[in-house]
Parts: C-alpha cells; structure tokens; sequence
C-alpha cells in the first residue's frame, strides 16, 4: 500500500493532515460556530424554485462575473454595514476561505509575509502556508486585545505584505475599534505598500458597527464576509469581500475561471431575498449571546466579551480535561488550543440550557482562578 | 481612481488580465464546449427536490469528505471507464480547475515544474504560474499528436515534477493511446518521482475506452474527470479524479476545508441518477461529432480526428480573419492561438447545419493549402 509519505509531496506538506474540528455524533453540537436555525421553509421552496432555473441552463458555464449575484451583496451591505458599495467593490467566492486564497495569492505568496494577531481564526495562517507566504505570528494582549502599540512595532519591524484583523476576532469573540484598524492600516502603509484584510465573518453579531465604511479612501483596507453565520448558510460557502474596485479587478488574475457555479449563486440569491427574516435570528442570537455571558459569569467563569455568535470562557486548569468533562455532559464545544479556555458557539434556547447545565457542574473541579498576564501568540490550531 | 498597477500585487501578475473566452451575443455559440442538451426536465426537478433536502440543513456545514458524492462517481467510473474504483480513490472539488489546483499546491509549487504538450488545455499552464510551478511547454508534432521519443527525451533532460497528458486533447481532439501514456509514465519516473496527470475531461465522448485502468500498479498516476460536458453541466462546476488512495489523501492536506457545497454536492447527486440519459446525449454528440468531421473534411478542410465535442479545423492564411468571417455568419467558434486552425464545438443538429453552411460559405476565400510541417509548442492562450 502506496502511504502519503511514498508520494513526492511537498517537503513542508510532510507529516500534515488535512485541518478541520473533530466530529463527534454527540446530541449538542455547539463546536463549529454554525446558526443552530434551519432556514426556514418558504426559503427553502424559493431556493428550490431558482436552482431549478438555474439548473435548466446548467448545461451553460455560469456568470464568470456573478453579476447578479455580486449587486444583491453589494445592495445588502450598503444597507445594514453604513456604507454604500456597489457591483465593482464586492467580489464572492466559495466560502472567505476561498476569497482569502485569492488575496493572498494576489498580494502575498513566496517571499512575502502576513501577521495575525494570534489566537485568531487559524485559517489566514494555513491559507498563508498553503499559498507559500510567510506567516508571522503577532502578539495579543492577556485579555485577547490587540495592544496597538506592540503591533504598530511589529509590522514596522517585520514589515508583512499582508495584515489579518478578525473582527469580531474568532476564537475570543471581541470586535475591534475602528481606530485600531485605522492605526494598523497606517502603519503598515508606512513601512510598505501592503493588504490589509478586515475579517469580519462574525460582524453581523457585533455591537459595534461594521468596518466597512473604512475601505473609503483606504484603497488597501479590504473586508471579507461570509454568509455561513448570520445567513445559517454554512452548508452553501459563500464568502465575499468588498474593496476599491481596482482590489475586485485584481483577486479576477489569479481566479479559476467560472469559480462560483450556478446553483451556488442561484440558492445565495434567494438567501439575499430573506435577509430581514435571517437577520431577525440574528437578533435572537444575539439576546441569547448575552444570556450565556451572564450565566457563565454568574457561575463564576472568566468570559471574554464577546461580539459573536460564540463564547470564549475558562479558565481551566487544562482545557483538554475540561473540554472532557463538558463533552461527558452530552455537549461538544470545542478546544481551539488556547490554554486555559474553550470556546461555546450560540445554539438555540434549548441547546444553550444544556450546555449552561453542563458548564455550571464541571465549575468546580474544573476551573482555576490563576491567572495568566503573559501576552498571547500562538500558532496552534484554532477555529 | 486606483488601479491595479497602483496595488501592491505580485510582480508577475502586473499586465495580466483575467482569463475567459470572450463572450458575444450571437445566435450559435459552438466556442467553450459546453454540451448545447439542457438537462431533462425530470432532472431538474429532482436537482430542486434533492436541493431543497439540503437547504433543509444549510445551516451547518457541508459533509467535508463528500463521502456519498465520491461513492457515486466511483460507482460511475466503475461501470463506464473499465476499471473498479471505491470511494477511497476518488476526490471532488469545484471544477476540474481546482481539482488541478490541489494537484499543484500538493506536487507542484515553488522551485518545481510542470510540463504539458502544447497545444493543449491552458489551464495546466496557468495554474502552474499560479501556484507557483515553472511551466514547461513540451512540444507536438505537425499533426498535433504526442511525438513519444521527443517528449520522453524533455522529460529526462528538465525532470519537471508534474506531467499533464490531456486525453482528448483541447483544443486539437483527438485522444491519447495507452501504450504512450505508459512510456510518458515510464519516463518520468525515470527522472524522478513525478506525478502523471491525465486530463480526461473530455473522456466519455472518446473512440478509445477511458485511460483509467492504468492507474493500478501506478501510484503517481491521476486520471481527472468533470461533469461539465458529458453531463451537460458546465453550470455544476464538478471535477473530480481517480487515483491511488494515497494522493487522494495527499490532496486533503491543501484543500480548504468544507470546499465542496452542500447544494453542488446535492446537484451532481442528482445528475449521477440520470446517468444513462446524459450518456444518451453523448451518443448523439458523438454521431453529430463524425457528421461534423465529414461534412468539413467533404468542404476540403482538414480536420483533426477528433476523440471530443469539438473539432479542430484548417488551415486558414489567417485564423482571425476566418473567426470574424464565420462569425459574420452568426456563429461564434474558437481561436485558440493555434496558427491556421479554429475549434468548434459539436452542438445540436440545428446549430452544426448552421456551423457547416459558416464553413462552406468562408472556405474560398480563407482557406489555404500552404502546410507547416513545423512542431508546436505554444504558450498562447487556448481553450
């Protein structure tokens, strides 16, 4: 039998396995960040209804441009993100995976570098490796903030092409001050020209406004989005950013051709339609957010604050033995290797319930009131 | 107003421009091979019925492993391409493109090479520059075929890392024999260890059976397959391969992860259903494929033999003067960049009868005798 390590792989691809959460078959699954609701029915029959049009032309390649596709997401986020965009300043993909390996294969790759401040959503590191750019861990605060000031020394000193800024930042959950990323735009124009990429895939939960209104007169500054959260659309990849318009005509070089197919921007489309229903769960989420803060808080748990649809708590002695002990109660958060803590997507009233049961009953043999002050930098898995 | 120029993109981007065959609005339109049969309206119906099923839990994300979309291409594979494949040798991705992108990222990359026979598909090219792989273009005979001794004789003397075999070959037809894809095989392993990869995108409308036997025994050897054209669904954006299990393994390491939707997987599940009808479309391309050939060849054309929905024709003094000369006949063909020649995709009956009348009627006056005896090997852009 033929093994991994008999092929003639790439030297740096030796001893690798393919990223992605352990799955286990457990009744509460509050690991991955996904919407706990289903879209709901008449959703689903619109989609039903313009896949079948799409598919009665799917003989035909698809709009290379995704042009309607491209002006229902640039007509959403000039409506609820406070800044007005259009078909040129928003690009989609499949999944803002697929839309940060486009950027970085435009504005990083082999001898170029990117930084992210870690911990934070670990794929912009494994997509730099993946495209052949340098990685460049950057530091966090104790209380997973960025301190601007170390960071402005950072980049000044390792000057990155690249700059990632997660916000709200995956797997903490805070947002970032739009005069943080004004500070680190111009510090990483100041040492060279370079990217900086705004993830806002979680910005939809946030109690601050989007960052969108930054990409004016910032032609570098761009922001991706994705419409697996706040959609409950993870299952279809559809990621997107916006930016200048010259940003959009640059990420089409590196594109495979006719990338986002037919049925893909037909079902994004009908999403699009429901945006003010899917947003009303939004709202839902966001109450229940709030709940699990209090709850955990009230039980005695650290929790980080959180602008998403998911919780940073601790601290434990070990997270390993506590992500056990939590999963022994029926429910399945997840260990993104931040000692100390774990993180607890938002599921509905139900499944929150059984996990605040299950957080309030390992409490006390699990959790440690030592604190840490030391600064975060990591480049373990996340996410 | 920013343009790309003024972006700090990757040097060896600048004055590219995004690749496509340029589209216009004419009445037949025989230029990118798309099957010209819309899917049967139960399909489509069905496509809405299993896509509405997975819109049920789009929600959360994708089956990653695609597990029962690989079982059914493996189970098609094994009843029409000669050779027993399960589950564990097949890979999904979106198109062919990304299957061949994965390829590359995993067994090409920086400091290695890929070589192909030109002309053939562009994409192995491109995608080559795009992720970073040198690109070798390896020479054809005057007749477009693959002069063995010539090629065996470059792949000893430049070691490329990657081998691209295109079976039929885009944009000239005509399919690879067995035997040559065993000594293309033989030769490169000679050098050093290499990956094979033979394109069979075209593969069901061949004279010759599918090369996918010769995978066994040969672990460095990839077969790729799309649905976009015996399928009739270039819309889907469906490749996948057939390999030892160990590259399929391999290619996990690079992929994104969740690449593959759940409403793509649920579509090309569908399309898999009705297999036996799509492959009755097939049968009458290839019969209007021949009638195509003949009827050129009859007008006094040469005609490359052609193993695929397109036929490669000549000689012209000037293809692009013979382009816009068939296009002012109201159908719109090919120029691949292949001096004296233009490809044409097979479409319905109606449409070839209005190809063949284009033909007849510019053959006078664009048409030459003069023969090249030259080998090819060209960068230019094809497909």
């Amino acid at each position: 039998m033929t093994r991994i390590e008999d092929l003639p792989i790439r030297d740096e691809l030796r001893g690798q396995s393919p990223y992605g959460a352990p799955q286990l078959d457990v009744a509460v699954r509050l690991n991955t960040n996904e919407n706990p609701y289903p879209l709901p029915e008449a959703l689903v029959a619109r989609i039903a209804e313009r896949v079948a049009e799409a598919a009665r032309g799917l003989n035909r390649y698809p709009d290379r441009d995704a042009v309607e596709l491209r002006t229902a997401l640039a007509a959403y986020l000039s409506r609820t993100a406070g800044h007005r965009v259009g078909l040129a300043q928003v690009w989609a993909a499949n999944g803002s995976n697929e839309i940060i390996q486009q950027l970085l294969q435009t504005f990083g790759g082999p001898g170029r570098r990117a930084i992210g401040f870690e911990p934070s959503y670990s794929m912009h590191a494994l997509i730099s490796r993946g495209t052949g750019t340098g990685w460049i861990s950057g530091p966090r605060r104790a209380d997973f903030t960025i301190d601007v000031a170390a960071a402005v020394r950072e980049i000044a000193e390792r000057r990155p092409e690249v700059v990632f800024v997660c916000s709200p930042n995956n797997p903490t959950g805070t947002a970032v001050a739009a005069e943080t990323v004004v500070e680190l735009y111009e510090a990483a124009q100041a040492a060279r020209p370079c990217l900086v990429v705004v993830d806002e895939a979680y910005g939809e939960f946030s109690h601050r406004p989007s960052l969108l209104p930054l990409i004016e007169g910032r032609p570098h500054l761009v922001l991706t989005r994705t419409m697996s959260k706040a959609f409950g659309a993870a299952g279809l990849r559809l990621g997107y950013l916006a930016a200048d318009p010259a940003v959009v005509d640059a990420v089409q070089i590196v594109r495979l051709p006719y990338h986002l197919s037919a049925v893909t921007q037909a079902t994004a489309l009908a999403a699009l339609e429901y945006t003010d229903t899917l947003l009303g769960y939004v709202n839902q989420l966001k109450d229940e957010r709030d709940r699990v803060v209090r709850e955990l808080r009230a039980t005695g748990y650290e929790v980080v604050d959180s602008d998403a649809n998911f919780v940073q708590f601790g601290r434990f002695a070990d997270s390993h033995t506590a992500w056990e002990a939590v999963l022994a109660h029926g429910v399945l958060v997840r260990d993104n290797g931040v000692p100390g803590w774990l993180r607890v997507s938002v599921g509905t009233p139900a499944e929150n319930d059984a996990f605040l049961d299950a957080a309030r009953a390992v409490f006390k043999e699990h959790s440690t009131k030592e604190h840490s002050t030391k600064e975060h930098r990591t480049t373990e898995e996340q996410v």
